[in-house]
């Protein structure tokens, strides 16, 4: 069995639900602290989190990653008891199989290899891992960002080993997001029975027109590396389950996912705008989930581009969508980051597996992407 | 005490909640039998119903009632047990006191009285007494409409001792009642994530412009005797509390209040018409809660108004507005239509009580009503 297949299965083997981290970094900074790595744990509350670095100088590259990961879902439908990783037909059956162990051991047995070749490697590398991604995203990224932002430590590049791929390992890398901010509306209205409607103030009536002309808004056009702005009602309610009580208030809680030609500000102001000229009386409370961030043509993109193709001969496609990661804890900082990692196809579900060959692969790409940035 | 104080408290003293009589109908019975009234025990299901009727000669006058009351609610905030009627300040405390065990003793005792004068009345005196008018209204009035019709036999006026009066014995009487019509929609979608719009469908989206067009939709003018009709969404619920899922399907229940310019037919013609010119994928159950009627001008409210001058010295005021009453079953049989009873001001709340003073009022009203009519 291979290095890299062997640390993932060490990793695996973990229950490290979140925030859980079940001793995953520890294994990690055994191996690092041989390499000459400092290790720092920073714990908040109930996170456990690594930042470990090999050097003092810049330019800083930095692993960035998470240790912990979703619970399991309804264990008889697992094929494979999910903390006990099994290898079938050449993938690698477990929680956290492809998000994100198999890139965790991808990137440490990576960086041994790199370390035992260029031990004298310019600039530093660093490791940012956290046991919460996958839930609330306090105490995890954001805190270790926090605390490095606090003492001026920098990173240059940020490779986050999140699975971006989407068919084969490398077809897709993330170089940004769109950014994410959530409104909770609730509108006011005055409760009574529908058979005395003069005396109430339907809420669910006063607020359909500005919500549908919300839900008709064309926000921007996008850009080169952004879709347009997206807009979605996840949840409304009111009501008080009866036929005959018209509801006193209305509840809607939307979502935009944004493109780096608008701001959150202004999308704010977008919204306030619409309410305001329906006449609604109305609360809201904004949620900032996460700012949009790109990392454009420069030295970084282009190691991972290069490196996709020496290594599985195809070109890889940068793009910005789907959901959000702690990449865009690190971008706010200056830090350019790309997202590289396994197949997404089974994360978050029963039966998670990623390709062993695909690992192997992704460890090629990493030392690679080391070498191209710190040689 | 009074004989109309003492029979209300003899029925206040039973836990008829609904559909429970508990012996108030055998009670009624008691007392109708004996004055030559031939009576009827229509159990249909948990429902306990009773056709009482003296005489067989046309026209009919029927009081209708029910002799189930609502529940107590919070036993604490009872100044009084609410099944130990009691007597404070010159004003009976009980559950039902108003609505409707009052009306159903001041019923009895007019008869009782006007019988005793007229013996030989023209027509018929009839009682239509249910136990589940608070309830589901399946197995009270509705069955005893369809056995009587099924049989041709006819009520010509009926006077249903609900509690129409605002501030003082009689100031209201209700010559009719709104129509009710409940549309239970679910507008379909498809589920998805909100970072990938573009692979769900949200129904919130899709249907917000319909709602908005329904709720400001002008549907009638109403006319001299009823309010323009009214549409009210009474509940709105889609998504899955998570913030970044778009829903799969939304619900939305509204009630029509509808004058008799439009029919229940008319009306979900129109919404549908709305909600097909909206593209919308949807589901759509209707609940026809009652028909809207109309008593104009004719004996049953001429009586009516006279004997109220009469008994109060003041002039009562004809309205259509509130909620449904067990007259929308009788209406649509051909039958006048009337209700007249107590002051509402209490009922369904705790301390449910009623003047004692009215309900001697009330007992002289409907004693010279039944004068006016079959003298």
């Amino acid at each position: 069995m291979s290095e890299v297949i062997e640390l993932a299965k060490d990793l695996l083997s973990r229950q490290s639900i979140t925030p859980l981290d079940e001793g995953c970094q520890p294994l990690m900074a055994e191996h690092l602290s041989k390499i000459g790595f400092n290790i720092e744990s920073m714990v908040f509350h109930d996170t456990t989190n690594m930042w470990a670095r090999r050097g003092t100088e810049s330019p800083v590259f930095c692993f960035a990653g998470h240790t912990d990961v979703v619970p399991t879902g309804d264990l008889n439908r697992w094929h494979t008891p999910p903390f006990e990783p099994t290898i079938i037909d050449d993938y690698l059956h477990g929680r956290g199989a492809a998000d994100m162990k198999g890139s965790l051991a991808a990137m440490v047995i990576a960086t041994e290899r790199f370390v035992a070749k260029h031990p004298d490697h310019k600039g530093s590398i660093a490791y940012l891992i956290t046991s919460d991604e996958e839930g609330p995203f306090i105490n995890g990224t954001p805190k270790v960002i926090e605390t490095l932002e606090a003492r001026d430590e920098k990173i240059t590049w940020a490779l986050v080993g999140e699975p971006s791929s989407t068919h084969k390992l490398g077809d897709v890398v993330k170089n940004g997001r769109r950014g994410s901010l959530t409104g909770n509306l609730t509108v006011n209205g005055i409760q009574g029975h529908v058979a005395y409607p003069h005396l109430a103030e339907n809420p669910i009536h006063e607020a359909s027109a500005a919500l549908a002309e919300l839900a008709q808004m064309h926000w921007d056009n996008g850009n080169e590396f952004f879709p347009p702005t997206s807009f979605q009602i996840a949840n409304i309610n009111g009501g008080t389950g009866a036929s005959n009580v018209i509801p006193g208030e209305l509840k809607v809680m939307f979502n935009f996912r944004y493109s780096t030609e608008v701001t959150a500000e202004e999308l704010i102001k977008r919204v306030l705008n619409i309410l305001d000229a329906h006449g609604l009386n109305y609360d809201i409370d904004w949620v900032f989930n996460g700012l949009p961030f790109l990392t454009g043509d420069g030295p970084l993109l282009e190691a991972t581009k290069e490196s996709i193709r020496e290594v599985t001969g195809y070109d890889t496609d940068p793009q910005t969508t789907g959901g959000t990661s702690d990449g865009r804890f690190i971008a706010p900082t200056g830090a350019q980051v790309i997202e590289l990692g396994p197949v997404n196809a089974t994360i978050h579900k029963v039966n998670e597996c990623v390709s062993t060959a695909d690992l192997e692969q992704l460890a090629l790409c990493y030392e690679r992407i080391l070498e191209k940035l710190l040689c």
